[in-house]
């Protein structure tokens, strides 16, 4: 197998920070990891390395984050920097096993968010743009102020991944998929992946998919959440060729997402589409 | 059988006009046809007839249809015109197999949307009214601009059968059923059609028929994309009366569809209802 | 069995008031109650506590009720008064069966919320707070003028109820479980307790509870409408210790409705805590 993981955090201190343990513990256990990543438990590269060979996962899909910190009622979400000069170097060190993507931020407080897309994925070579608009603005992935920055991806023919899920903003509103939608209309040659899958907007985004083939899927950790079935039942029919898949390393442990992935009800075709045909082919890395 | 289709389109010139051989191969693999009507292809209505017998549908319900362009994001939805004397000739020259319904255009640019009305329901005999105020105006079913066509329903004792599902208009929002639910409230003698039943607002449109018995639910092809067992679990207990049969002809071929409805999982009293009984009470054809 | 019923309405002439047997009949039928209580229709506390025993339930959790008279389109609603003072009498004179929450009125129309909370709470011994401010205003349980009560619940130590379901607002807008959200993360030390579980908004609401442990999901008769199978799908993961039992009595018999909760596929640890453990954690009445 070779297996693109759409959503990965390798255990270096950048990502590390992101996640720490009690967060990490109490996340982790509501999308029913059984364990958690040696890995990331001795910040060890190498480990992560070979927990992916274990888990056939030849890719992981290393995101740079650029968002401010996020209040919500009486509760703080840190800001999670990844500097893309990090991810960048992940990517050049580790040829064959980590694709990068540019995360930048849609509000231009931090960066230029044009600007920070043409150094890193114009001239540097990183593989797509991940933005988090919810958290930046916050306002929605259709706001006008996130258009140039689709421009952009088209342009220089790459994916954007846009944060979605139960998480991604404020409130839950910010995750309905119908922004997805005006989106996908808006930029009919623009290919989005909604990271995190929208859930718990299951059927909304599906249909979203129904109506847009360059919208992708990466639920991750989400298919093992209640109500996730209908991404399967998708994904055996029209979204066969619009699913990804992710891990959310370190909320899942690899091998144990690989097989409980394996076993979601995928026909065998559908299965290996999301494993590694869908993403080989968004991301252009042509076939094994 | 004397199965009733809410949702045919004969093989007219006028509705094959709608519905180009490319656009229908697309969506009709989406919803899992295994082929493409004969009777479509050669457009013949007389091998249109002969695929109903065939399925064992006795009446099928053709709807007229006076909705502009619409432009969403850099697509274009052709306006898809079916002029309603098309339809009045079509259920004059096939008594007991065509039913006609009146398309109308709420944002009164086309005609005046209650002297259509009059004209084509109250003189001329068509059996309903169809609307699409998401591509009329656009705007929402629960737009005041289409009350006065309510009104005028319940004046002739028609039900409204009304544009839902994901192409219903600009984005995904302007189907939320609540819209319905608002209407049906406003409207409590309506007889309101819910056409591709609201999908993928499958929980909410049937949350709609729970608190409303004026309201029907037609799903058509969306009985078969992922996300739709609720409408069968609900028909089988307090949406009995409510669920009607469609196939959206031709975006699946009759027979098929009829035996695939058939095992849906529906008890032999609710499947019952739906193909048939539920829609003779609706439009007053009495029992056979 | 010790079990909680979060949602009582012993047969008492207030209780009796506020549903009459044709409305009773029509949505009894529709969430699938086999029969219509004796103890209701012969108006008997008695035979209710008789009926209690009999489905194993301890305690019965009664609400008060003051809401305006609610309008919706051309349907009303009618006020359905339960005044604190009879739920107190009830709670006074059956301790051990009956436990008792104030109904108070957002609007401050019918008396002053806060100064209700105070006295019937504060001072007279209720467990809780009680809330339909989709009727009272109308507005969302996360309009601000909601505030001061979700203040003086913290303040107190009592969970706050906020009617939810098909039939909390004007439309069905109302119960998007957005507003729960939002309530949660502005006051994450108050318990909240989101009575018949939005439905139809299954999915979103247990993406609410999977952000914030402190929402705690009743949806009563609506485990047994289309499209709920997720609630029991998350309280056998993370959501264990946030369902809880309800039988919207009179609507749903009580051993009808615990017979039917055993069945629908609770892990026994899960079902554990949903009839018994989960409530008397969140009401303080320790451990049997």
């Amino acid at each position: 197998m070779h297996i693109i993981d759409f959503r990965g955090r390798p255990p270096t201190p950048a990502y590390l920070a992101y996640f720490g343990p009690d967060r990490l513990r109490w996340i982790a256990e509501r999308v029913g990891a059984r364990s958690i990543s040696r890995a990331y438990q001795e910040k060890s590269l190498d480990l992560f390395f070979a927990e992916m060979d274990e888990a056939g996962i030849e890719y992981t899909v290393a995101l740079g984050r650029n968002s401010p910190e996020l209040k919500v009622g009486k509760r703080r979400f840190p800001a999670g920097i990844i500097p893309n000069d990090h991810v960048l170097d992940l990517q050049t060190r580790y040829p064959g096993r980590v694709i990068g993507m540019a995360g930048v931020d849609v509000s231009n407080r931090l960066h230029n968010a044009i600007d920070e897309i043409d150094d890193f994925v114009g001239k540097r070579g990183l593989k797509g743009v991940f933005i988090e608009p919810q958290r930046a603005i916050p306002g929605h992935p259709s706001d006008p102020a996130c258009f140039p920055i689709y421009e952009k991806c088209v342009e220089l023919g790459v994916p954007v991944s846009i944060m979605t899920g139960p998480f991604a903003g404020p409130d839950l509103s910010y995750t309905a998929p119908v922004h997805i939608d005006i989106v996908a209309s808006e930029f009919p040659d623009l290919k989005i992946i909604a990271g995190h899958g929208a859930w718990p907007y299951v059927n909304e985004i599906i249909s979203v998919a129904f109506r847009h083939p360059n919208v992708y899927v990466s639920p991750d950790v989400y298919h093992f959440t209640p109500g996730s079935a209908a991404y399967v039942e998708a994904a055996n029919g029209f979204m066969a060729d619009q699913l990804l898949f992710g891990t959310a390393y370190p909320i899942r442990p690899l091998r144990q997402t690989v097989e409980d992935f394996s076993r979601l009800g995928l026909k065998p075709d559908s299965l290996e589409k999301a494993l590694f045909k869908n993403g080989r082919a968004l991301l252009g890395l042509g076939p094994r």
